[in-house]
């Protein structure tokens, strides 16, 4: 039998806090496509832990998410900036390109999908010309793609050097709740000048819900029409925003991560393969040959070989300390 | 206070087998992306509604469903016929032009959303010359936007001229049920030649999932891919798969649908202002001048004048006799 | 035999001052991609007609032109204002919608291809909502797709409308040499508030070009990208360059143009059958049934029956008396 | 005084033989877009030169040629394969994305720009995943962009392996003259399986003009619909037809590229810098520091850095023998 508690952070059910709302907010009729209460209510609850005046919708998929905010900063003859390894670069089947009609993908390099300053600065130094797609937006993770977060002083450092050179940015937080229970502050972001913020909500234990947050106003000026030609505009808008109430209204969203945090950290602390990168959100990811990886599947652990070379091991809310150890076992019979 | 029971058959929750299943699909982990069993159940069940062996892929937005069937059938140059009031054409913010890469959309005329057949076939009759955008496949909507539902004979005289000209066919089920519920045999859509049928859950009481069926096999090469980079391959894909299986397990997919069109029959009865389109299904629309709808709509009772300049009124599973009742007071009172 | 001459404006070869620029503009080696001095020759020319100091660029299609105009103007869930048989609407493929990435027309009405300012006015006053692709521009022809002439009140009045709204404009100038020989100031489209001006060469006479005018200098910024990425910059530039020399430092682009008005005026005076529009510039539209249309065509003449229902014969530089006065004698003979 | 002798074989105006046949084809009334005679006697002289019954049509533009064509070959979800310096991969502002609506683009590795056959089959041998865009085409070029030229043997081992895995074939011929020059028998094109050929006129001493020629006839269907919606089909098509005329009737088209070749050769040979690329074709790639390129761009020779970080001499048809010694003596005076 598959196992698939390490597969990935989307192989977990939703958490119970979640369910509950999305439970609650079933009853009785409400207006249609994010006019109702329920979503009011739970963009209040973003806005409140932003801790800024902000637009917010929610939509059913983090690829449009991201890639609608990608397509929202850049003309398809221009590009965005991000870490080669980004989600957004590799593993959407080009939907930046999609949704922005062409536009680019540029990738910088940098440890563990941190993106490199001087990298940045480089591409940022790039002249215009009529041949290339220039840079127009820098896109960031946080956590990153690897299990890694940004400082504070680090985010600075690249939103710093985009802003001088006028382009928005775009900050995909798939797996923001990690970076928050390891310490990131989330209410710095509206200091930091990110334009368009994505917050995961599938990831971090809903059943599938993403936030987008506009903190630049300029955006908002027919965005829910841009949302409804994109397929984003649910009908019963409340069944995407009822599960951030419960989940931010009890702290769940930062609790069940803070979860998933420690379950890594337990898996590392066991892993008798080398680390590929620093465990400091939900992720392991380890050095390991074919072979070893071909036996502990064959034990009917499902988990695979990263785009780096690593193998990747994802824990979620709902992974528990009995499967950690259970995997951690297994591991260890594989080496 | 507002009432939306009759603005929209979207402004209801999920039935309770809808909500039972998502709860139940819950449970322990899953692989992704439609990977999973719940899945794999779901779509057993809608073949089983259909006795056809078919893909089905399960995603979020109606909007995008039917958009992405128009760009699968046809290339940008192309143009898809389709009723001039058919949601597609009057009410998606352009999304087939979006996802199809400015594909066309050609309008017919007809009866309470019925195509006309002879306007059919005067469009493929229709001379391919590079200036304009030709016909290429042919949308159809089941029960209509008018709230009518096509004989099997009158579906059948549509897609046979399809068929002759080599035009694929896409069905716009959104209120597939309702017309189940009115007595189309949804098993007939096999032999129709229909290519890609959207089936609607969401209207039919379910949080929000609409199932997208291909009957033609050649189209299933890469779909997953073309519905990933469309942001409609939901990684938790359990959860868009669950409320089929309670919805069409347990029948309710068309007993709730039969509610619905029993009391839109009901308000019919109640109507004092005359009905613009026959009711067939759970759509009741009345011409109604100005200043009676104003004075309804002061009343709380939130419903609003369509394209076509009548009044509409929306029935859904959720819909109570007391609440026909209370608008049929109200309408007799602002006559 | 088939003639051609009355066929389109389009049938006629390059007027002999397009011919000498452009032989003229061949000798020895040029930079690339518009950075010549010949194109920098031409800009200056169009500059000088215009009276403005704008940017200008040329490029070798009309439908692109004015497509990328649309799509700078617009976002794909917004839509362009134009007249409902504007030639941007009926007649291009859908480019507005393939260079715009599904982007919308709304056609207005208004008699002989002028917008109807009431129209205008009620379009412009439509609410925006999520479920539609509001207007974002007016696109106006001048002259019109029916030969009539704006005059200057009657453009003031739409693009004060369009400005007041907050729309920028758009001018399809495909026969502004025609409007500007029939006495329309093409000085006043500095002040008119046209953003993006394209300027038609190639039915003024010159073998493929047409300028696109910049008069808005916030779109500069980039725009040879936008026009590399969309085929329409060039390496050889000079080509497209040259015969706007020769035919604006000649006079050649309004005295053609007059000639072909000329022609036109001498077509109408001859005509057996009546008039479906008024004669103001190159073109002229008449009332004819089937039989007598198929008797002028087995003549040899080939013209053919516009969108209204009108057939039409069109008029260029390359018209001759001889050819005006065989055509009256070929209708006289089918009445 | 700047000169660009040899800054691209598109600074180079166009070649006599072209001239007169752009001149000859300006008498009299043609019928519009590509419908003329002068279109059918060049389409006809391009059958003629491939040995092959095949459709073809003249665009302006080659940046549109080779993105139409990939657009034709792949949908959005896809990837064309590509050597990673191919033009369409590196400089075309992203073309083949906007044209394809996000298609993606892999790139591939291999010597002077011919693609490495081993790497051709790992990227051919990469399983589907719905989370990447997977090949659906090969895109190559002959001329190489580093001037080296295949060898029959060298091409059909990588047609071959990409039609064993169904992969269609584009061929970007901007310089395909330039390889039949050098010996490349361009009659086995038609056993190639080549899909779709663009033939470069510009580079070949054309003043602007491609030949699009469809080798599978399945893809003329409404093929003249799609360049009328890409911008690419001219009203007056015969100015983009004829100078195909005049170079293919007399030769000139390989003769003139065969001139070229020599002048790349000769350059090579008083080339005091080593060579980057083996010089086959009609450019010269060589190893050169920034402080030796600032002196010779400050003698006014307009040459640049290539992507590859060697310096790029191009020669064309124009290139002469005076020319070159003073760039060899240049040359030798900035070592």
């Amino acid at each position: 039998m598959s196992r698939y508690d390490f597969a990935s952070d989307n192989t977990a059910g939703a958490a119970p806090e979640a369910i509950a709302s999305l439970v609650e907010a079933n009853a009785g009729f409400a207006s249609s496509y994010g006019s109702d209460r329920v979503t009011a209510t739970a963009a209040q609850a973003v806005r409140s832990l932003l801790d800024a005046d902000v637009d917010v919708r929610f939509v059913a998929s983090g690829t449009a998410a991201n890639a609608i905010a990608c397509a929202t900063l850049c003309r398809p003859f221009e590009a965005v900036l991000a870490h080669a390894h980004a989600h957004i670069c590799t593993d959407e089947t080009g939907a930046p390109g999609f949704f922005g009609h062409g536009l680019g993908m540029i990738g910088l390099p940098g440890a563990s999908g941190r993106i490199e300053p001087d990298a940045l600065d480089a591409a940022l130094g790039q002249a215009d010309a009529p041949h290339h797609q220039s840079a127009a937006a820098l896109s960031l993770t946080q956590s990153t793609e690897y299990g890694a977060v940004y400082t504070l002083d680090e985010l600075t450092r690249l939103t710093c050097a985009a802003a001088a050179a006028g382009l928005p940015i775009h900050l995909d937080g798939a797996r923001l709740a990690n970076a928050v229970a390891a310490g990131f502050d989330i209410r710095s972001l509206k200091s930091l000048g990110v334009s368009i913020l994505v917050i995961g909500g599938t990831k971090a234990g809903m059943p599938l819900s993403e936030a987008v947050v506009l903190f630049d106003p300029s955006l908002s000026r027919r965005f829910d029409a841009r949302l409804k030609q994109a397929g984003q505009l649910p009908s019963k808008g409340r069944f995407l925003a009822a599960p951030w109430i419960g989940m931010l209204q009890t702290g769940a969203w930062i609790a069940r991560a803070a979860h998933a945090n420690a379950m890594a950290k337990a898996l590392a602390a066991l892993m008798p393969f080398p680390l590929a990168h620093p465990v400091q959100a939900n992720a392991v990811f380890v050095e390991m040959d074919e072979a070893a990886l071909a036996r502990l599947q064959a034990k009917g652990w499902s988990v695979y070989r990263f785009i780096d070379g690593s193998v990747r091991f994802m824990c979620s809310w709902a992974t528990t300390l009995e499967a950690v150890e259970a995997l951690g076992e297994a591991l260890r019979g594989v080496v």
